[in-house]
């Protein structure tokens, strides 16, 4: 192992006490980033207001930081861009994915995807009007699925309610021989699993880099579009900052040299400060420390509560190999659980309809956070602690 | 008069001797933004975490603080909303408006419209391929354009070259007279003259808001639709946090209530927070108050000018009803003349082909800045100052 562990923790702020297991929702603070965004705000915008677009670099930063991360998933640099939000580079990637494959109607995904990839999907069918069809299936029988209908294969790698991991670069292999380009979606891949989008011979990828990166609330997400795509993709949102020459204000549209055609508008440049920051820590990161290090962490995790807390059930699968960054379990009121572990300072999340959700995140958590975790959710379970009226009340967000 | 303009640039952060005549390119910091940001960095992020989605309202906060934005253009609260940027809200508001109109299959739009506008406009007709036609005439020309075969008239209102303003009420009254909805971007209108969404009748409308705002570089951008056509928008961009109950995740879409519908995914926190601190300033701030002040200061601006230096053509119209909030000179050298102001801490900018453009922005701009930076200015034009190497070596945004 290279990745000196004590080294990163120190790199972020968390609340005294608090053992965060939501890293697969929102990261926490790097240290720096208060300081870099502030940096950003008071020098940048508040002196050199216009210049900065070009000497602070904000013009070049979707490309120049989204290299950072393109480096964490086995992209080749200059193929990957930052901007918007995922949802909006789900339409990008599959309006693109589309126009490759036009007389295959089906676009295949599965149930385990995150809604706003399917909802994205939806819309664009919608507004497309040609026949296409969004086909979800179950996780295990995409394989099955894949035919001669399928144009395109969109799924999310590690799914956000169990964390069961598809086999990318078997099922890539599986699209291909049929003629299918594949989307994957890296929300809860990037920064948590050692991803070789060039290995796998990925077609388009995309991601978000406020879970697991730790870019914060709001960072932008990411796009991917290899090589033997980019030139042939005609971007279907056509914005000014994709144009060949966006400051020649022409009259009508040619896209960018590259990837820069899959950016859209105006950079968000605040939250690409804090991204930038986020980005220092995984200098000194190796991909593999992680995932060894959650395997490790996971295993603890799991043992303990299975064999502790015979009321909640292993939602993750049960083999490491097989899951990405978190690991769930079901509990009919895992709402109240959830709520009654915040209470005592362990942070993780509830997703419909049932799932409690615990991001391990090597670069914050160590092995005590997660054996303190255990010990306070099963003396909850033990106690019932969770079966109290305060804990049951849902927020909007939940 | 009842706005304090010293209170207001009270309020501002300007570098000590600059002259910052770009507030319509990105409007300088708002003295309070920096600490609201690092508020929101550091508390928020840093030590709520995920809780502030609610307890710091970061998920009410694209209608909460869309609400202020709309109080300035005259928009009925509850119709508007930021997220993303201008480009994607184009997208949307076309493709909403196209729906409403299916059998009529020109967008009309002028030569005047920002090129983005256009761009946009011409993918969604590329991916619908229903036989659609992007028609642009001469700002003066559309009025003649009107016709039975036009769906949508696409406008924005204050050209971002010449300061030249439409007449919004009229021409959408003359629209609606033929049966054609319209979208009125805002870019050059929200903050730097009054509107009035309502008063108009308006169908949709669009806008950023680190312009004239002071939301900051990266600011999100708003729509708004109008409460008859709010419901019967079925959104092109169907994102999770546009739908009825984003965090029931649902397989399938379904729009959310209102203008919730248009949002798409997971708002830019912070510049959001940037942006809210920005819309502050506005609280105290009567819209006729800065028009008249506008007025003013571009009739000095224009008067010595056009007396002083008659290499520099006028490029906005020289009646102030029909300007919005810049005043623009072209010159053939006009690059060469934007550098050596800026070199002597008059900021204004350059836009191709030979266009010199001064945001003229009360807020934080006096009289005298105005009468200085036009003796600047006659200076480096009798003295031909332009006229050397280090001002005509082109930046990558200009």
């Amino acid at each position: 192992m290279t990745t000196d562990f004590q080294a990163t923790k120190d790199k972020f702020h968390l609340p005294a006490g608090m053992i965060y297991l939501d890293g697969n929702s929102l990261g926490p603070l790097p240290k720096a980033a208060a300081a870099r965004v502030n940096q950003t705000v008071a020098n940048e915008w508040g002196d050199m207001l216009i210049t900065s677009w070009n000497k602070a670099g904000w013009m070049a930063q979707p490309t120049a930081l989204a290299d950072r991360v393109g480096a964490l998933i086995g992209a080749e640099p200059g193929h990957t861009v930052l901007g918007d939000t995922l949802s909006i580079k789900v339409y990008q990637a599959l309006a693109a994915a589309i126009d490759l494959t036009p007389m295959r109607k089906v676009i295949l995904s599965d149930t385990g995807n995150f809604p706003t990839d399917l909802y994205m999907a939806e819309g664009l069918i919608k507004s497309l009007d040609r026949g296409h069809q969004l086909k979800t299936v179950a996780p295990d029988d995409i394989i099955d699925a894949l035919d001669d209908t399928v144009g395109v294969l969109m799924l999310t790698q590690v799914d956000y309610r169990t964390g069961r991991m598809h086999d990318m670069q078997a099922l890539t292999k599986a699209a291909h021989a049929k003629g299918i380009i594949t989307i994957w979606d890296l929300a809860h891949s990037a920064g948590a699993i050692p991803v070789n989008l060039q290995g796998c011979n990925a077609d388009f990828a995309i991601g978000c880099t406020y879970k697991y990166l730790n870019g914060g609330p709001g960072a932008p997400a990411f796009i991917y579009v290899a090589p033997k795509h980019i030139n042939s993709t005609q971007p279907a949102l056509s914005g000014w900052l994709g144009h060949a020459a966006p400051f020649a204000f022409d009259m009508t549209y040619a896209p960018g040299t590259g990837i820069e055609r899959m950016r859209v508008g105006t950079p968000p440049v605040l939250q690409m400060a804090a991204l930038d920051a986020a980005m220092d820590v995984w200098d000194a990161v190796d991909m593999q420390d992680v995932r060894d290090q959650c395997f490790a962490f996971s295993e603890i995790l799991i043992s303990e509560i299975t064999t502790r807390c015979p009321d909640l059930q292993l939602a993750s699968p049960r083999d490491g190999a097989l899951r990405g960054s978190q690991v769930s379990f079901s509990h009919p009121e895992g709402y109240a659980i959830v709520q009654a572990l915040i209470a005592q300072g362990v942070v993780g999340d509830f997703r419909a309809p049932n799932i409690i959700r615990f991001g391990i995140t090597p670069l914050y958590l160590t092995q005590s956070d997660i054996t303190r975790a255990a010990d306070i959710l099963c003396d909850i379970m033990a106690n019932r602690t969770w079966d109290q009226p305060q804990f049951k009340v849902k927020s909007a967000v939940t």
